[in-house]
């Protein structure tokens, strides 16, 4: 048995589930990882994700290599010590961050010349050394560095942008090599914005490189859903099966559903924890918002059909007044509110797809929750 | 057996250990209760309050009053319900926010009369209605309505008010004797600011009413801590030593041994959580904050002897980064921690009793313990 095994695919769809071996436990999947950009997932303890079997989350090495920077973390004993996190750890490799937070960026052919947004100091993240601080701090999957473009780039700066993300995908290939008896594994990234040419011409360059999976960057930058889901779908036809994909960004209940339905197996959003931090939690009709008056005097938890922690004590009345109150106790239960949500979204996804009846369990899904505008 | 009763009292000190048995539990004095103002000990889970061996918080009138209303509170069956907080609960009649939050009042005969920091509205407290109201939300332990005065109030002012809050004692009394079948106790509160005369003639006064326990208000309010615990000393020769004896606002880890070290069975204050959302840690050298630099790689837990759940999986540098971060994390970490160290040396200070050894336990503390500012 390798890293990644397919253990069913649905009949009626591209659906399917599997598990990831890492060197620190099993990650069934599709999987949800809830981000914790700078090594915690915000207002939540890692007892609680354990409770709402949570497997793996994500972290970030832009955030992490400014503050509190790869030597404290590497002193410390790795990322997983560092925050007390017994399970897989993904790092994203900060090219989106460099891309999307740093107002001056040089990209140069090895690398990217960038600003901290803490002290506006200069860097300079090349791919091997992007690789070489994941393995630092003992990241358990690695993103490679990728060069992102906004939504509305030009077709010019998209291809650029694109090829020498392929380019750097060899060089980070070629990095990881040189580093024996790391339990890391290296995915790659296809860029190619919402060029189907470019998207199936990366697809298939990085599906013929070295990689333990594959990830879909540049989606969830501003477009409308139908565009990601379309992109998805298109370029899940260029890509190698075998390996686990990974949609970066996505992690609404409705585009979850529709990319599983594509046959994606890993999905990372920061929606369900910001939202918690505006008043707004996941119901199985919809997002709502507890701001709104009308939970001024309603008793019943934010789902009835929810059993998460949250909804086992708490009223949305006492959430909206503590949201009201600007209590940080607001945020710590909707955050587990959101996160189990989502968690528990994915498992039955996992279960109908086990079932054989993921479309209807979608349909049935969608039918009850209201479109809104994630 | 009572409603208050005395378990032992130490040979060398006027320290003593008791119990205070409310309708939903048993409170093992000395005690320290955690401020929930708004329904909420900040930053902390009610499973963490209970995982410390908290037995009963405060909460606040005048607060829960403003927002989310008496009525809301009262709908949803009272502040345990609306809180989900099963044990008790001591709620301030919010004279000190009256007098501390509002710019404008109106200091009348039969109640007070303020602006709401909120919105601006004008509501009137009379010491009958903050009975009735405490009353309606079913809180254990209900403080009647006082004046307080600022530490540098001229001596007429300091008289009136306390005189005040000796006629409102008597109405409050008058009026939760109208009340039957009520679970809940009422506590009168000493005031007289710094003058001896005016201490001892308000103790003897309201210990000749008939309250459940007794409060010393009007203290740690900008004087010498020596002023403080001066001031308690005098005024225990005073007071029925029966009843249970409680500092309004003092919970710093000195001012706490040397009030029990004069008779004081109760104790709150925002201290423990309020440092903990500036990077501030208890220590048993002291107190120390984890912005300084040399926290920066410092793998150690905050405190080496503390068995609290931040310290037993938890460092320094992580919390430091956690702070550094902006991470709401570091409140959750750090609040846990204070709030425990607390609650530890209280209990420390019971066992001691118990062993008639409280005045070596608490000079052996506070030779360890660096003097701090508080």
């Amino acid at each position: 048995m390798g890293y990644f095994e397919i253990l069913k695919k649905d009949s009626n769809s591209k659906a399917r589930t599997g598990k990831i071996t890492t060197s620190r436990n099993v990650i069934f999947t599709p999987v949800f990882m809830p981000v914790g950009t700078k090594a915690t997932v915000k207002a939540v303890l890692n007892e609680q994700l354990n409770e709402m079997g949570c497997e793996i989350i994500l972290s970030n090495l832009y955030h992490l290599y400014l503050s509190p920077g790869i030597e404290i973390i590497e002193k410390a004993g790795g990322l997983h010590n560092f925050s007390n996190w017994g399970k897989s750890i993904l790092t994203d490799s900060g090219g989106f961050q460099v891309f999307s937070l740093s107002d001056t960026r040089k990209v140069l052919e090895d690398g990217v010349e960038f600003r901290s947004i803490i002290d506006g100091s200069i860097h300079f993240f090349t791919p091997e050394k992007v690789v070489q601080m994941q393995i630092k701090i003992d990241s358990d999957i690695m993103m490679v560095l990728d060069e992102c473009s906004s939504f509305d780039a030009p077709e010019r700066v998209i291809t650029d942008a694109a090829k020498r993300t392929l380019k750097w995908a060899r060089l980070s290939v070629r990095e990881f090599k040189k580093h024996e008896n790391i339990n890391s594994k290296l995915f790659g990234i296809i860029q190619g914005g919402f060029n189907k040419n470019l998207r199936k011409y990366c697809a298939e360059a990085i599906s013929n490189m070295e990689f333990s999976g594959i990830a879909l960057g540049g989606l969830s930058v501003g477009e409308k859903r139908e565009q990601t889901i379309e992109m998805i779908d298109y370029t899940v036809g260029y890509i190698d099966n075998k390996k686990p994909l990974y949609v970066m960004g996505l992690g609404d209940p409705i585009g979850i559903l529709e990319a599983i339905n594509c046959g994606v197996d890993m999905f990372d959003c920061v929606l369900p924890t910001r939202i918690s931090r505006t008043g707004s939690a996941f119901t199985k009709f919809g997002k709502i918002n507890l701001r709104n008056a009308k939970f001024t005097d309603d008793f019943s938890p934010v789902d009835e059909s929810c059993n998460c922690y949250t909804c086992r004590s708490y009223s949305k009345a006492y959430i909206k007044h503590l949201y009201k109150s600007r209590e940080i106790l607001s945020s710590i239960l909707l955050s587990i509110h959101n996160l189990y949500f989502i968690f528990n979204l994915v498992k039955d996804a996992r279960n109908a797809i086990s079932n054989n009846n993921f479309v209807s369990f979608k349909n049935e899904f969608l039918k009850n929750y209201k479109t809104d505008t994630f």
